[in-house]
């Protein structure tokens, strides 16, 4: 538990840090997720008071009191069912003004309102935004490790369904999608990380398409974006195989988007900018005359949130840093005939950086 | 398309009623389950402004420019990435001032400042609460159907597992699930409604355990809570059984459970006050000795939510209604010695309410 105890009281120093350069003097942390990366706490009703002295106080509902003794051992935690109210009575004999931040991009206009009808006298309740995600943004090693677990089960589940032989024609999408998923939850995934995508022939062209009752055919483009989900953590990865012979096309538009995914991971090194690593891809894809068909953005990060900042897009703003993750995935469609997409996750380190989702790349016309 | 049209041109309509009763002009629904329910929009990204003149208008992004001409075919949609910002330029021009509701308690506080600094001169935005909630309580015919539709996929997944034998000892929590997931998946859920419990032994004792890795052992009380979910809609259903023999404490908290269950059903007949519901499951628990043991409320609505209004608790407020839907899922949790629970998702008719969840109650003994 000791490690656990100072990465957690790492977050709420560095959060504590940006409060003072705000004049605020206490946050009140009600995002679920927020509350899990700064205290362990995993239930599904629960906040967080920091203040800037570092002190802090949990609160929960009488289903997690044993829960929240045992996932945050180091903080004290008070019951009730309005968390966010039964922590700002803790102000209710303060003896001067306190100005409190709230999370005003995941609290509700009523959340707030019944907030500050209860709130102390003399509590001024502060919007904060983007503070935690900026401290998210860089992820400590056991976080890194975390996500290189998840990846690899979502890994496994893949290359098991290859060697399965069960990605061929004959099998409609959503038994592909239902087959996949099921593999990664016997290797401990909880839950998918978003519905799987799994877009064969046509359907490839849809960047967003499912996975519905088409039957995948010979020659099929099939698409494949899964991810797995673990204690909190996700992962994300696509491949694109040809199920059968493939023809001139899919060869084509596999290896102008295989060119671009290689040169976006090569540029996502620390110190680049984000719309830099956008360009890296795109500049390839619309060289190779497909520019138009490219139609969304390059990749985003991945942690607690399936999609999470940095972004890279063509209007991505910063840089890269050590402790970053970003997805690399360009993609190339083209309606009424077939689309390819390609997705790494990487974690960016003082060099290259690391894939971790490991399955190979290589063009691949699987056995029909 | 002529009845979906009606359908949800009539609950447009219900909910303009409403607004000329609260003196506001427009409401600018962008709750995405709302944004569906009022005019079968299923994207991720879009908002419906109606007026109380009935005239209404959607707004979505590029991505979904094709779909929302199918989905909506009775309505304009105008396009732009920030969709209620858009909306509200429709006011651009107007005349006199404007009220527009908006829905408070899902707008986030971010959102909020966001519309009121693009909004036009004129506009006062003004929350609205519970309004669409309301309305959606009692369900159409097509609802109802779909609800049955999807409520039949998870039956028969879980009438197919036990059938298969694989319910049993030897297998872990998390393997039960996954199988579960696969079968539901493969008669066509889109994904769960909710994470899986599969809680057996001891585990049966804790009311919001998962599905880990605990092998299930002979005699283990097994409860199975789960739901499906198609094109919006969700299903809920738990059944607890005994694998191997069961000892005289298995018999005698299922015989409770069960007798409770059978009475919440009984009761749940259109004008009985929800809390009459919570009672009849109560008293039979705690006449039985095991009141402190029954430690939720009685059951939820099931819809485009898999937890809704109406609520059956102690202190639930109102009476059933034809076209409701209910769920009654009393359960006795005994630390350290199991627990059980048993719920069905009803629809409340003119008469005796319509199970949906048609798996046997009957105390059942699985071979181990």
């Amino acid at each position: 538990m000791a490690l656990a105890d100072t990465r957690f009281s790492d977050r709420r120093r560095k959060l504590a840090a940006e409060l003072a350069g705000q004049r605020i003097d206490a946050v009140l942390v009600t995002h679920l997720t927020h509350v899990r990366y700064l205290s362990g706490f995993s239930g599904s009703n629960g906040a967080l008071l920091l203040r800037k002295d570092l002190s802090a106080l949990m609160a929960t509902d009488g289903r997690y009191t044993t829960q929240i003794a045992q996932e945050v051992p180091d903080l004290e935690a008070v019951e009730g069912r309005a968390v966010g109210k039964v922590l700002l009575q803790q102000f209710d004999d303060a003896q001067s003004p306190v100005r409190v931040g709230f999370e005003a991009d995941y609290m509700s206009v009523s959340e707030l309102e019944d907030l500050k009808d209860s709130a102390p006298d003399g509590v001024t309740l502060v919007p904060i935004t983007g503070i935690i995600e900026d401290i998210r943004l860089t992820k400590d090693p056991v976080e890194l490790e975390k996500l290189e677990e998840i990846a690899a089960i979502a890994n496994q589940a893949l290359e098991d369904l290859l060697a399965a032989g069960e990605l061929r024609a004959g099998r409609t999408e959503r038994e592909v999608a239902a087959d996949l998923e099921f593999r990664m939850r016997i290797l401990g995934s909880e839950r998918v990380s978003f519905d799987t995508i799994v877009a064969s022939g046509p359907n490839s062209a849809m960047p967003h398409h499912g996975a519905d009752d088409r039957v995948i055919e010979d020659g099929d483009l099939v698409t494949i974006d899964f991810g797995a989900h673990l204690r909190g953590f996700n992962s994300d990865c696509t491949r694109t195989y040809v199920v059968g012979t493939a023809n001139d096309f899919a060869k084509e538009i596999y290896d102008v988007v295989l060119r671009a995914q290689q040169a976006g991971v090569e540029a996502a090194v620390a110190g680049t900018s984000l719309s830099d690593v956008d360009a890296a891809c795109r500049t390839i894809i619309a060289d190779a005359g497909y520019g138009d068909y490219f139609v969304h953005s390059t990749g985003h990060g991945v942690g607690l949130d399936v999609h999470e900042a940095p972004f890279a897009a063509t209007t991505g703003k910063g840089e890269l840093a050590p402790g970053m993750t970003l997805t690399i995935e360009p993609g190339v469609y083209v309606p009424g005939k077939g689309g390819v997409r390609i997705e790494d996750t990487l974690i960016i380190t003082d060099g290259a950086p690391k894939i971790i989702t490991a399955a190979s790349k290589d063009f691949t016309e699987l056995p029909a």
